[in-house]
């Protein structure tokens, strides 16, 4: 198969999962009546149903089984905190805009379009020219605001729908913003991640947690994200649900006492190295892959194996299913490592979980704007003597000599490393004078020995105080489930074999309806038997629909095939009931008494299909 | 005791809870190492597992229960839409500026402290003064713009902090504005009700619901009022979550099926004229209060009667709960009846959930917005002939005689009901023309013969078209879990007398941790048996905290009481544990294995503490 034809077969199939989607009202476009608006999706009954079984699911493996921390903050944000995490500098994409009708676009995007374009369908394309092209979509993502807008005018790439020329590309911050208040003189924004409450709290819930690290929080809440043009569907919307952990670890000490019970768990992962030399992902144990220091270390290796764990229990396909970590170019200057969770679908390989191990980047960001010191102690139990640097230079000499740079030079002074204060101290002591490069001011200067005294103190220090590194695995859910639609999709012929009929084929787990309850035909005495079921099954908490239309049986299984329902309970009798399983079409005969319990049974996860079959007659449809 | 030492003791009350509630972090003031926003809290892990245990049972309760059709949609919403629904133009607080400072107030609250303040402190009030504040306050919330500003005249009242003088009163809208897409020509707000997301998606629901009613829709989510000046701590903040319900229903049958299931609940209610002839709340069974008419009708009553099930299944006091019915002035013009569940607490009568009739109003509105029709059918099962009124407007002589008032009067013509018609088809035929009152143009104008025909025809008619009714329960999450906060706490003396500890008495269903986990000593064995324990408690998805300080065992009562954790399970064998209430402070002897299944059964209310205390051997503490 051609990579055309393979393009053209992804395209159908993704229609195909999309129709049902849309008909069935797993989703819908938010304000529909209103024409909608890009990027804003509403989950309609059957999705709203699967995304609160994945929330309960990540709540029970994630808070409930690690003991986390779980808070619940707000949307809206003042600015100071998203100044402190540098959101409000850095939150951006490049836009360039139509110069006569104003429309804006995504440079980026534009560039990429026009180089796949090319690429694609230009006949006369030289080797030379697809190989620069090739070129520009692998480095798209590094290229700079000029760098952009110097390919745009190179190509001649003007506005997609008018052809008018284009603005040169300029950088668009990329949160909703507010105004919190009646005066209009306190701006806020809509939080493009849940993050920023776990770590403004960091000093209470250390305190809640006994002082006593490792401990990690957990937040579930709607981000935000003013794209410029939203593309991709349903998986780069405006508003999105996030659920993510920050893990709060010593530096010193990034083992996991329960890394064991995952060392053994093996998967595809696609480490840096191998993306750089062109190789495949590989199953590698995370043991392994932990030992060997591909995965940086133990805590980030539980990490990836719980993903695991989580993202195939709900159904995602573990073929199709790869940790990949970033590159060098990928990673924040903080960061230690990161990895991907990158689930494949229609779309190609798509980033669902970020866990990343982002040092003490945060917290300390948050300490030096608000001037809270966001630390964890270790108590020596006995006091050790250490010996301090001790610098102190001397603001009235200094204030004479820089003036203005005053503030420059002192904050480089104090800044120094000890072998280069001590080298400093020897210098001035022997020369009375030293050279001084002052990096802010990109300046030597001349320090003088009167201008600050250098020395050591042995000091008994009682506790080590330090800012713990925080390991974040953070979950797209709306992009989670969209990938488990696709996966969990199938089609299969009707009984008379002339149409096509649309199945999901959810785990009970995760079904929206975990089963449908349905009297064979409409009379009087079957009716109230499905409702004397109806109502055990509210009893024990289980989801049921009850269809009394007098639609045929067939009819009303391939519906709720199609809601992707495991169980159905067919009424054929005043005493027992057929019970079919969804995919395998099996059928077997329960008594009414005893049919909400084995319904039970196999929702919960206490038995499979398979277990309760040989217990029971069974049934042929 | 007098008025004001019961206001000193609900303050000392309020005090106590809420510094329980914070130190424990219950709750959490938003951004607190940024000084925190007015109207933003945190909930912190305790009050984070009571919200989504509150929210697990309203979805078993009303969702699951009630087969209702759960939807999630956007905060962020277009313009448009709270333009049909009427906030962009009404969703307003009248607000006074500081005229040099430029602080902002509410203008009602600054005439009510006024008038309170006088009314309390000032001692020369004559009694004729007195009773006119007292009428200010009666009637503050029905006074103009006009009239608040005037009063704020009279009584020379200025800003609070800075005695400045005020501007005019002037609306404030509350709503968070903000600008959709990168172009700033899409304005948007955050959503301050999830109820419009489910009104703009009604002809999809109805399909999905087989095209036909009554059915209801439900939502959980964010909500968003930017509240001029917030006050009364947790209860009037700038972000909560609504959990609402929209029940659709044939106008002409608001009937309810399960209405017999509620109809012998009793308890506080607080109609309109008991209210207005200054009588007190009575309990009147809800059955009673629909077949007399104090209740619309049973739709209406069945939502009133589950209601009062879910608060009082919650931990709520049913005799600090009671249902107020709307006064006239307080209903919006459209609604049929509207009743508010108002819960006592240290701050007086709380609404907390309103259940109102909403008639077709908003379905109506977002119909005559999108040109959408959101409309139900009922398919006659014969058809029917019907006599219609026909009347066509010759459009070309109205144009000639009414020039640019035509569409006015045409608009009125065809708005006539039939008694109105058919006398003007009289009229005209004998007197040739006929007088004619156009409303909107408070006019009365001369239509002649040949400007229109009136007659009836007969129609054969298969089905009827009509606008649903809502009736619409909305929950506010966080007032119900802050009463109930109050509602739960209690203190006792310690054991040795000399200081009071705090309890939450919460029930089983709500408790933020179900159980606690202690050695009695710290030895090797008893924390493997604690471990093992804690891990069937996971397996059975039982939340617990396990404590292996070596804190008295009195001491870790005490501190998990102040959370409301009911069980606490000590480990002071290798083969049994004690297991205590918390309440009753009673113990029982229960093996190592079965602890998780004991637990189990008292938490998920299948059994009550009593129930189990019998079968166990009692231990003494």
């Amino acid at each position: 198969m051609d990579a055309a034809q393979e393009a053209h077969n992804r395209e159908a199939f993704r229609q195909a999962v999309v129709n049902t989607l849309e008909r069935r009202l797993f989703y819908i476009p938010s304000f529909k009546i209103y024409r909608g608006v890009a990027g804003l999706y509403d989950y309609g009954p059957p999705g709203c149903a699967v995304k609160s079984n994945v929330l309960a699911f990540w709540r029970q493996h994630f808070v409930l089984e690690e003991n986390m921390l779980e808070v619940d903050c707000p949307c809206v944000t003042p600015e100071i905190v998203l100044k402190a995490s540098g959101h409000v500098d850095k939150f951006t994409d490049l836009m360039v805009k139509d110069e006569k009708t104003g429309t804006c676009y995504r440079a980026d995007h534009l560039l990429k379009d026009y180089c796949k374009d090319r690429l694609e369908k230009d006949p006369n394309l030289s080797a030379e020219k697809a190989a620069e092209l090739r070129h520009v979509l692998a480095v798209l993502d590094d290229l700079s605001s000029e760098e952009l807008g110097a390919k745009i005018k190179e190509y001649g790439i003007t506005a997609p729908d008018t052809k008018n020329p284009l603005s040169d590309p300029y950088p668009f911050n990329l949160m909703f913003q507010t105004s919190i208040g009646p005066s209009g003189l306190s701006p806020g924004y809509m939080r493009p991640e849940t993050a920023q409450g776990i770590f403004v709290n960091f000093k209470d819930l250390y305190y809640y947690n006994g002082n006593k690290l490792p401990f990690a929080a957990a937040q579930i809440g709607q981000a935000f994200r003013n794209e410029i043009s939203p593309r991709q569907g349903l998986l780069r919307v405006r508003e999105f649900t996030l659920a993510e952990i920050e893990h709060f670890v010593d530096p010193e000490d990034k083992s996991h006492p329960k890394f064991s019970e995952v060392a053994q768990l093996e998967f595809l992962m696609f480490p840096r190295e191998d993306q750089v030399s062109g190789r495949q992902a590989r199953r590698i144990p995370i043991g392994e892959a932990v030992s060997q220091g591909i995965v940086n270390n133990q805590t980030l290796g539980y990490f990836i194996g719980r993903v695991y764990l989580f993202l195939t229990q709900l159904g995602i396909d573990k073929d199709r299913l790869r940790f990949r970590q970033h590159l060098a170019n990928e990673m924040a200057h903080y960061a230690a490592d990161c990895w991907d969770a990158e689930i494949e679908c229609s779309y190609g390989w798509i980033e669902c979980v970020g866990i990343a191990d982002r040092s003490a980047y945060d917290l300390r960001a948050h300490t030096d704007k608000s001037g809270v010191p966001l630390v964890a102690h270790e108590k020596f139990l006995e006091p050790k003597e250490v010996e301090k640097l001790v610098i102190a230079p001397v603001k009235k000499e200094l204030g004479l000599a820089f003036k203005g740079n005053q503030r420059m030079v002192v904050e480089a002074l104090e800044a120094m490393e000890e072998k280069e204060a001590m080298e400093m101290k020897a210098t001035l002591e022997e020369k009375g004078q030293a050279e001084f490069h002052v990096c802010t001011l990109d300046k030597v200067v001349t320090i003088m020995k009167n201008m600050l005294s250098i020395s050591k103190e042995k000091k008994k220090e009682h506790q080590r105080v330090f800012t713990p590194s925080v390991i974040e695995p953070s979950f797209g859910i709306g992009r989670i489930i969209y990938c488990l639609y696709e996966h969990s999709f199938y089609t299969r012929p009707s009984r008379d074999g002339d149409e096509q009929l649309n199945v999901f084929n959810f785990p009970p787990l995760i079904a929206p309806i975990k089963c449908t309850v349905f009297p064979l035909v409409q009379n009087e005495q079957y009716e109230e038997v499905a409702r004397r079921i109806a109502k055990s099954l509210t009893a024990v908490g289980i989801s049921y629909k009850i269809d009394i239309t007098g639609t045929s049986i067939g009819k009303r299984y391939a519906r709720t095939d199609e809601l992707g329902v495991p169980f159905a309970i067919t009424v054929d009798s005043t005493s027992s009931v057929t019970v079919r399983e969804r995919d395998s079409k099996q059928q077997i005969r329960v008594s009414v008494d005893e049919v909400a319990s084995v319904i039970t049974e196999v929702t919960d996860g206490v038995s499979t299909w398979g277990d309760v079959l040989w217990r029971y007659p069974t049934h042929s449809s």
